[in-house]
């Protein structure tokens, strides 16, 4: 099991910088005001595909290109397959087309509509399945065996949370021209991909700022593994609004970043996400998906605000269908 | 009438710098790969109070203070008066509140309901008028002088031109950094204060950049007055989708800048907004109001990312209601 560094991080971005979208950190002082806080919000919803996801996914394609290369394999000979609720399915859709792969993606049937809409849109063969009968990853290995595909894992892998962590790099990078600190940073968590490239990102930097992983209530398994000093695969009994964060166990790679840095955890609850989005819509003028909105949602209903001074929030995907925002915002 | 200049907007900028949100200059560079332009939005959308108009409102406040303050006169003693569909009227009664003055705002009494609640919500009195029937400016002067209040124009007023105008000056100050240019800007216009600030800020950084200004079909005032070389007013026989551009005649100060700088004109119609609107929720996960999405409807219904490469959008603003924006995005 290789752990990415922060070196990896930044060979991540050099790789992925002229694909992604710098995102802005963005100061809505209103927001300040209001909590008495300096509060960061890292806009990951305006990225490209509209989540984080393509960083992971774009760095890991990049990665294979490089290693066929080598072999003068072209891209449109290798099938990409992945699994996903449907942030990582765009984002390995896009990448694929954009680098010349073709992708196959095994997603939920009830994945909201716009992210099966735009993930085939993008490109990608669809399959769709049970997420209660079936179990997603078996569906991808027969594809990949059958096409002869390479999977990419959403979350457990090094070149993944690489690329995700390149968002951490950024806000270091904006942090330090608005001569600002950090002193704790709040990210949402489904496998762990994105809180463990974030952590290794931050800490690197700011050795002191106290990173907080939040799940969604019931589908806390990075909290309850860490606790429990095993990964632990959880049977939540109920669904979650957050149709990005209901991974049922953490990823190995995960679990040991997050245990290496001493992550503290947090959950949240549907009602403090709608809270979020609704906030997102009103007051700060962004589309947020419910999953995209947990740190925000955290940061409002905990006292992490009374804490700490400078919170970095991520606002981590923003592909939410309109009935819903319309349903939560009222 | 005095003409704001450069220098008026940078003490401006140095004057609200401290009350306002310095919006991001995003490049959501999938949107480039569409278009085949190097597209820079500012989002003036996640201004405080939903729009930039905060900055005029704020410049031309803090300016009343200075003031008051040399003749000892406590802000609370004065009542400021404003007319406005909606953005002006929050932006108004939100730095009246900071800075300590009381507000009353004269508003259409079919504005968003987003508007005339966040107007309330940040301290105003409000008085609502008929659109069709009645004259906001007579009802603002009669307020005034029963109230011994300061009327605060929305757009015919140096201030408040000098503090739109700073939207222009983080405009420049980004494109610096990114390393980047302008060929040309596209901004929304009512009464074209807004157009006026940034053509200042602007042509005095990047003289060869045309400036576009967008106005709704029937609302065109700016483009007729400038035609026909006198301030003309227009009697329009519909309604626009686009509450915050319905003014029927343009300010004196603005026209007067906007011939200076020998503008540019554009129209769009109300399904051209309403695909804006439309493109921001889907694929950049913003939320805009149809006046704020002008200049990127122009962009998407026009010629004019053929003619240009690298081209400016101002996001005006985000105050819409949730009801219209679903029956918009479908």
């Amino acid at each position: 099991m290789y752990i990415p560094t922060y070196h990896d991080i930044k060979k991540a971005h050099k790789r992925i910088q002229n694909h992604i979208v710098t995102t802005p950190l963005l100061r809505q002082t209103q927001l300040d005001e209001e909590l008495h806080s300096r509060i960061f919000l890292k806009l990951e919803s305006v990225q490209k595909t509209g989540s984080f996801k393509l960083r992971g996914a774009m760095n890991k394609l990049l990665c294979i290109k490089e290693q066929l290369d080598k072999r003068h394999v072209t891209p449109s000979s290798v099938s990409i397959v992945a699994c996903s609720s449907g942030n990582h399915a765009q984002a390995i859709a896009y990448a694929s087309t954009v680098l010349g792969f073709s992708a196959t993606i095994v997603m939920p049937h009830d994945a909201p509509t716009i992210k099966i809409e735009k993930t085939r849109a993008y490109g990608a063969e669809i399959v769709l399945y049970d997420r209660l009968t079936e179990i997603r990853e078996d569906i991808a290995k027969e594809i990949c065996q059958k096409k002869q595909g390479i999977f990419v894992h959403p979350f457990d892998d090094p070149d993944v949370i690489a690329g995700q962590g390149t968002a951490g790099l950024e806000i270091v990078a904006d942090i330090k021209t608005m001569h600002a600190t950090i002193d704790c940073v709040i990210v949402p968590a489904s496998g762990g991909g994105l809180a463990s490239g974030i952590s290794i990102a931050i800490k690197s930097c700011y050795p002191q700022a106290d990173i907080y992983v939040v799940e969604p209530e019931g589908y806390d398994s990075m909290a309850i593994s860490i606790e429990q000093q095993a990964i632990t695969s959880l049977a939540p009994s109920h669904m979650s609004i957050c149709d990005a964060l209901m991974a049922k166990t953490s990823g190995e790679l995960p679990y040991t970043i997050n245990r290496q840095y001493a992550s503290k955890f947090a959950t949240v609850d549907d009602e403090a996400i709608k809270n979020a989005v609704k906030k997102a819509f009103y007051d700060l003028k962004l589309v947020i998906e419910p999953g995209g909105g947990a740190a925000l949602a955290c940061l409002l209903s905990s006292s992490l605000k009374e804490k700490y001074t400078n919170i970095v929030i991520l606002i981590s995907g923003g592909n939410i269908d309109s009935r819903l925002l319309y349903e939560i915002v009222g």
